[in-house]
């Protein structure tokens, strides 16, 4: 089963039952972001996590093993058009920099790792429209010379 | 004077003071990061926060007029090389799909704002290594049919 | 049933009965240019309209439902190709700093939304040859510090 | 004097004079909108009414005949990154096939032109928030056979 | 029947009956340069001349159906490789400012239109090799001030 | 003297003494098509036709020198911006393969030379507003087997 | 029968008898060269040529057919990724200059025409590593003024 | 001084003298195709040419010793514009998987050289017209596998 | 049998085997580098060693056929956006020209063979984390003048 | 004194002294690839390593100040044209995927550090031509779920 195949495996068990992203990783016992990004074929899930995954969709063995394959992280938009990502795509475009000064002003030469890394997103209730607080929170690398 | 003149300006005259951008955001009363992202020429200032900063800075009129004028915003690369900035860039590569899901699943059809938002940066201290923590708030907006 | 199945049904259902979006519109009780754009995959319906737009073209719940999911919205061509929407894509590249500079006069630092946003189309006679109206209507989102 | 010497020229001269592309206008004879797009060198202007602007700017008549010049329409950005600017770039991508669908609906085969054509941008006051107007008026083309 | 279908039965049925162009062009009684470009799916007919289209390839009624749809008009290679296509683009790079040039010359700021536009292709004999004359005839349409 | 410098050198000579290309043209005894290109810089002149220009420009031997040299044929965008030139290039995207199927039909397997090659444009008086007539006329090439 | 399918015909056809270009090249009486670029889609072969070709690989007169169509020539690939084609696409990129003025001194402002045209790949064997010699030679244009 | 300087020298100096590359290459003792790669900065010369070079040219030290340092070779066009450079790009469109498939019938799987690399511009004379002649040799450079 | 199928049969068998490429690689009397390479499309294998393959995985001999055919290569991102691979392409572009000091330096005007090459991948194990150490070994070749 | 100023008087200095990357590693005491690529502008060196750097060159406390700076990375070649940087980028594509398994094989999900990370070049003397050795040593980062 490619990773494509388990993605709408997935997508359509998870709507038949009518379960959310934060109910299916509560089963799981891990976040809902990581959850949901290894259902879309972004990360792999351990066999234990990814069998309870299935199991919480009734989805059989094969959807468990594709979970736990190591992805091919590819995406088809350079720059994405759907306003939501494109949101995201335009702050690294505006604060790209911004982040630069000021992760080297905290930390040094270095950068945030994407791969030793955790993102949350949480709402914040708000008389004026609530807002979304998304964290990104990754370990800092140095660079070295040697 | 241009944006382009503004933050050479800025950026020399900060080095030479040895000021941190902590400092200077200080001096001014605002956040780091916003302050930061209106010397590199992405946003604007008030007029009172400009001669603080141009002041703080030991810099002249023109540099405080010209960080209250409203930007262009442009970046030349479509995609960033800088390693510290492509990691973000690949993050919405990457987690771009999963934000959808998840904000779609808290709040509905809509985005976040990349307007009406604020970004804050931290340092987490860790044993194994400190961590970069990157915070992003931004408003709900709903689509409305009309 | 994805988006791209619902869009072929409905625009061969329209065709077979020979309905307008006006007319689909009236019946739905929103305006052609947003039905429009959810029948062709870009925009979301409540679930009463979806389903007075599926009952009005004969089709059946599935479409209904498929028309209620939040779509992810994706276009093929950097630049388009058609005429017709090639020359909105001119309209902005040769008066897009015009529209910045006059939204910037009239409204200060800040954008027009195109999420609380709505646009309609009309026809203005005209002897010399009839002329199509085209109107824009987003809220003004300021830029805001922190 | 290129034009992009009279940009120059002029937008410093109306910083100077502390004048608004409103005023401006008035004292020309013409809208706002098609002043502005002239002045940033993308649309010529009549003698009169160039002599008019410059004279109103207290510029010289360089400057005006640079104003009566007609110019080559280019600009850098295939997909603009001003936030002000994309968002109008995504209508026409959320948006374009819902335009041909509704125009063509409404008046046959056939385009808006962009070349007969003027824009307005007014403000209208919303307790919510105000809004930005954006209206586009062009001559209906009908594709013809041979 | 999609305009890709009707394109695939059309070239299908005139190499089996081993028609022209030309004399499909006859039978239906408009230029051969049209009735092709309508054929390959990026022009439109009237019901009437669809219906002698589809008659004298002896194709049925949803043929000459889809010959009466509104083409979206799409194009796959910005820059077209095939040697012959290619020459005409290439005569739009090394001529195209001669183009602005004279017809501005000729007939003040404004351009040819793509629309309201006719297209001829004939041969010229000539002892030394034929030549291919093909004579492109659009409106013009003047730049209007408003 | 490098093309671009002679470019400009020609353009204001041009312009200073009111002369049109028709009238330079006449001057130097070829069509103002080709002339406009040569100074363009997107063709060479023979030494008598560039000494010709050069005297009725009023501009010294470095510019008539420089009309001989064989220029290098470069253009920036690989989709023209400019509408007039645009336009041009849309009928390549739209007529592109009706031209590659009419003069298939009327020459066989070949190009139409860009190299071997004129163009004329003229004006066509109309009623209903006058039209451009662009004429391209070049060598038929037959593909050789060997 | 299609030119794509036309082709994978004979590239099976040509594994399964074993046949080298070479030896189908001579069965047909033309060079291998272009022989096999009309197999691969990109000439077309006369009739009698065709029917020779599809003969002695045992192939069916739908395949003569297609052999005699005329190609649509396209690539997917700006720049082709194949070492051994890239190696081509290098040596247009560092010697397309050097070729530029070479040419220029021997024939004049003109190109090489890659119409009339043919092109020889042969062996010369060396003690150090046999080298490949590819010879191109193709018609010289000259450019005329008109 | 940059190789740029060294080939505008070289050129302005080449053009004064009236000197070919033929003349050049042959007073250097090396050919006039090399000679002009790394005249134009594509390639560098031994010590003794790079001087030689220079002399003949009546230029300085400074242009001799650019002419020895390694280039590093670029371009701006992924796709060359100019006709007779494009014509070579065509080339390897529409012929370079024949050269592979030919390539690789006379030598197995590998490549042809574009480093241990030579490369030869003749004219052919013909009463239809003369022809270009290019030689490319390389060494043939076979797939190892380890 | 395609490289495709040929791909993916090898991959099922390979998993469903339980087989490591450091254990299809001891069968077959190759290194695990060049023997995936193969099975993934992007180098042939010699008869004798295409049939161990394809034997160690109970495949048939269209498969072990498959892998002795000349590969085309070709990847279909121009810039990858699989982190693993994309910090390789990161390392090209951070380090490119180092390496084209350091290689002329040691080595002379010319490059490392991408064709006449090796590469190894192996563990070095560090209490501070493991690492990955990859040597790349390709013939030096020398540009040569003529 | 910017990264670009402090490369141009290095590569001044380093060449007027005619020193190698190979001493002035040895007189700052790190590698030659670390030292070179900080000198290009890609990487900062201590305080220390930079003075003693500036020292052996005979250059100011500016470039030494310069050298300790965090560099934007940034390149203008999205696929290298140099021969040398191309083969690079080459092997990359070809053995990308390559690479992932074997790396995946042997260490799990996750990638080679390209910040955490060392790169050594040597030569391996050969007598059928010495061949580059290019080591990549980088730590390995496993994804981690959350």
């Amino acid at each position: 089963m490619t990773k494509t195949d388990m993605r709408t495996a997935i997508l359509e068990a998870k709507k038949a039952k009518g379960m959310t992203w934060e109910a299916l990783a509560g089963a799981v016992g891990i976040s809902p972001e990581f959850l949901c990004s290894a259902c879309l074929g972004m990360n792999s899930l351990s066999a234990a996590n990814a069998e309870s995954c299935a199991e919480a969709l009734g989805l059989g063995p094969d959807v468990a093993s594709a979970l736990t394959e190591f992805p091919k992280k590819t995406w088809d938009q350079t720059i994405p058009t759907d306003p939501l990502i494109y949101r995201f795509y335009e702050i690294v475009g505006v604060y790209g920099e911004t982040l630069k000064e000021v992760i080297h002003e905290q930390f040094g030469d270095g950068i945030m790792s994407a791969i030793d890394f955790s993102m949350d997103v949480s709402k914040q209730e708000d008389p004026k429209g609530d807002r979304v607080v998304v964290t990104l929170n990754g370990k800092f690398l140095p660079y070295k010379s040697w």
